[in-house]
């Protein structure tokens, strides 16, 4: 951590304050110049506050050197994290998670799973609780959803992923193999803290205006509770373009990939919204280096009870998954 | 609900279509112009889900034209509704709330109770538990930390704000007079929903990248609970400007107050991060017409645990309180 | 357009309004709803203000239906526009744009243009007006640099493309095969009405805080001039975030190729700021669709006189290149 | 300047680096810790171009101490600047512009200069050459336009500010007392340098997505060419919310004004978009410390050719500046 002081603090307001830093680091360096001084702090930075140290009227400003975030970092932990469901190695090789946004019946979700299944698909993903902006919009079959998935699971083998919104609910969710935390709760602490105790794998959507390092904090949450196998999840950031939901931004994949050694995945359904973007936001997310992609699929999506805008047919998404693989085969030639 | 229809459009799909809408509403009314057609939907349309509307090959666009909100909204209640806490009587006179980001200390609680009062404040704040972006932050004193503002209760008289994470934790708040719901939990759905089940006012602030709409669905999952005293607070959005920790959008405060009868209020501290940024800030929203201010006040700003730059020492807060008590005079004459 | 008259206007009101709109445009349906009056204006209504519209008393709302844009528009215009400069047929062939971000010696810019071109480049760029932040940068070579570009086609037959800044300068552009606008300019309205005189192709750079709605206008603005050559490029817009330097919306290139017939490039040296984000968002782009790539090459980055941090090396370049051949044999296949 | 050098680079490394930047600035303090080595450059670094150093395979991140600016910082000029217009003091008493968004006829901007005048109004604004998204929408009268504005200031004495978009036209601009650089333009650095070489005001509008450091760049753009006499404006930023045409960023107004010692006003017409949201945030800017507001003012803000649904009728414009007046008394003392 460096502090620069302003010009023209007298030398005692210095001394004051490197002694009072000494209590908390192993060392204080101190580099004077024509008009700022500056302290390079040595050792263990993590109990200083850095906006406190910025409010101090002598200080100019403060920057933290090394990441706020530990157990996630790739310093920290060079090789990649692999998480295995099923038969998908998460990390390793490329996966693709697939399924409608809700669950609506038996036979619609067994009717979608064994179509993705024949897809390609690795993962079966479906929604039985769903966060929806209005209270009066359907809130998904909760217990019921999850009920019907297993079934799914039973006729396909696919192993699950579902979103969960509140701890309460856990006991439900014995049968889903990844546990999702949705984009509106990835600063939901309390939540975060108890998934830390949980022996399951985690999929941390980033929030819909959260920084890379938000969600790698938000990881560092999970992780520091004792649960590594966590997947992160890019699905598009708020901005003022209108012509899509949100803005997909892929160079998140690579940044993220630099920093952690956790899978990076993409979801490019809700990112955009329109299920023609979704192809080629998919083949993007491959060509950028994602570890995979999470896509609706519905096998009618005019008749969705949510989101059927940004749903895939069976027949698009298996077309879709062919180019992938071929993609996926040029790039590693 | 208008749809409007794609042109070259078939008259059977148009009318397969219209037939399918008025299984649905009560009417539909039809406008065929050169290239478009335009269909007028009468009734109750809350059951359309407008983007699957728009997912289909045959329409271009859909506009809702009455909100989605309706409990909230001032087309269905059009008196101001008005909070009453103590003496203060929020949405009718202009409120102030004050007190520390976080409760630290018995001494520190009750100085800074004792202060804020003498100096006018209406209602104290203070964190119990606290939401940190990082799992290694200071968390608060949770249950101690309401213990110690109910001391400061006790000892001035001045109702209780205090941010409340996860619904367990609800008995512990039985001293608090205003329950808030953080930005990070505007849209913890869960939680909003189990807040609309509590007979207390909740303090409900906007996600930091929340639009207003979203602000009023949130306050409409909490109505629709059956709570109905609900205050809003703008504090600030993401942007990307860096000279501020946020950028405060005052004019929430009069788009807020020409949809809804909720009273609005802004936390000029949050939204700035930095304490000298905190009187102009809170004078521009008590000139916008907000119905009260939240800031935050503490003893020792450079020693607090957490956000110590944006606090106004108890000197600062009482010359802030003047100038807004003159500028509201000034208004009202 | 479809306006949306309050509830409880009266049928005077109403009756005024339409006769107003009726001198406007060919004519005005009326659908009356319960609750709402909707007017369906047929005809041209480019002559009508949607915002003073929309100003009026008894209007709740104001849609356009068709797009404001004309000559852009796919509507009008359903075959892809390619634009020929040397061998490249942008629009029809993927594209390959390369070189330094200035201009900076002769020596320099021939060896990077023998490099680029080697390794596969279609259009050496260059710059030779640097639009920088502070007047106290270096702000290129100007017609110096211009001269330099010239020797280097000479040298290699590569075709030019180079930013101008002013129309003033345009005799010095004389040698360029493309007359490039940058993000700050992209609503400099003036200069684009005079490149609309142009007999050059204009490659057209998303203003970094632009809706593409307001792309395709600044593009109509040119193509009002009578010129059609235009190539548009996505290359970052401004987020919160603060990892990359701009965040790359890569979902553009399929929503404008769907609205436009022009071709749609991508430059993701500018959009992240760092070279080892080049290629993985450079495939990614190519996998999304996009007519070309613009990537910034330096025959020596640490030592470029401007954006060094985002240069790739020639062999860098050369490596990409060919990665990005597999990629689009693989889709194509 | 700080440069914060990765662990494990070798001391051959950092040598050559220390020895290279010796070459260009006065002095470089080493501060080693256990992992990172902080180098403080002392003396001139402007020459030093903060991302190439970046670049640099052993540099971890680089920290600009001072400020990029200096001729508008308030460190090397502490007073205010005071822009004096007719009986205006801009940046000592507060300043109220208002008029027309453009000028229409000689009957308009008289009835509008003569209405703003009884009302109180300092300078008179209208608009000669409009900025317009579309090519196909009303550009302003141009020459005509101003002609009509100093007849305007011949029958009513007011100062006048108009807006400029090319430095073709500053000869039809001799009558008009601040030159104004639109939002669209505050990057337009040819445009700012010749600007910098004129003996008038220039009023710089913020650009809706540019950051208050931008801002200060480009009057300092303006400054280097020997032009002090700037006034700021903010006008609005461009963020996701939809309910207003912008985000008025008032914090802008305390930030500039500690980092510069020239005048701030805002714009809350533009900003807004909408009539009855511009005196709220009038009276908040003047809260806030504004040293002026800038307000669309027609007399029959229906039929204004641009921009009518934000333009307060003079009744309305008379009634906010008496609110104002008592505001800014209150605040006084």
């Amino acid at each position: 951590m460096i502090a620069v002081l302003k010009p023209n603090t007298s030398p005692e307001q210095q001394e004051q304050l490197i002694k009072w830093l000494k209590n908390m680091v192993t060392d204080v360096h101190v580099s004077r110049g024509d008009a700022y001084t500056i302290l390079g702090l040595v050792g263990d930075t993590s109990r200083i506050d850095q906006e406190l140290l910025e409010s101090l009227e002598i200080v100019e400003s403060v920057q933290r050197v090394s990441e706020p975030y530990k157990q996630c970092s790739r310093a920290f932990h060079p090789e990649d994290t692999v998480v295995q469901v099923g038969s998908a190695r998460i990390g390793e090789k490329f996966c693709v998670i697939a399924g409608p946004c809700s669950v609506e019946t038996e036979a619609q979700i067994i009717d979608v799973a064994r179509k993705v299944k024949a897809a390609g698909a690795d993962v079966l993903r479906g929604g039985a609780f769903k966060p929806r902006t209005s209270p009066y919009d359907f809130q998904g079959l909760k217990g019921e959803g999850l009920r019907l998935l297993s079934e799914a699971k039973k006729a396909t083998g696919l192993p699950l992923v579902s979103e969960i919104m509140s701890i309460e609910t856990l006991d439900l969710f014995e049968d889903v193999d990844i546990i999702q935390v949705g984009a509106r709760n990835m600063q939901n602490f309390d939540l975060l803290k108890e998934l830390g105790r949980v022996d399951r794998p985690i999929l941390l959507k980033r929030g819909l205006a959260s920084t890379l390092k938000e969600l790698l904090m938000s990881a560092e949450y999970i992780m520091a509770g004792g649960n590594e196998k966590i997947i992160l999840c890019e699905r598009g950031i708020r901005t003022y373009e209108t012509m899509t939901r949100n803005t997909l931004d892929l160079s998140a994949v690579p940044v993220l990939q630099e920093r952690t050694h956790l899978p990076v995945i993409v979801d490019p359904s809700h990112a955009t919204g329109q299920s023609k973007l979704v192809p080629p936001m998919a083949l993007a997310a491959a060509a950028a280096g994602a570890d995979g992609i999470m896509v609706e699929v519905h096998n009618d999506p005019p008749h969705a009870l949510c989101d059927g805008a940004q749903s895939l047919t069976p027949e698009q998404f298996d077309a879709l998954n062919r180019q992938i693989r071929r993609l996926l085969e040029a790039m590693q030639a």
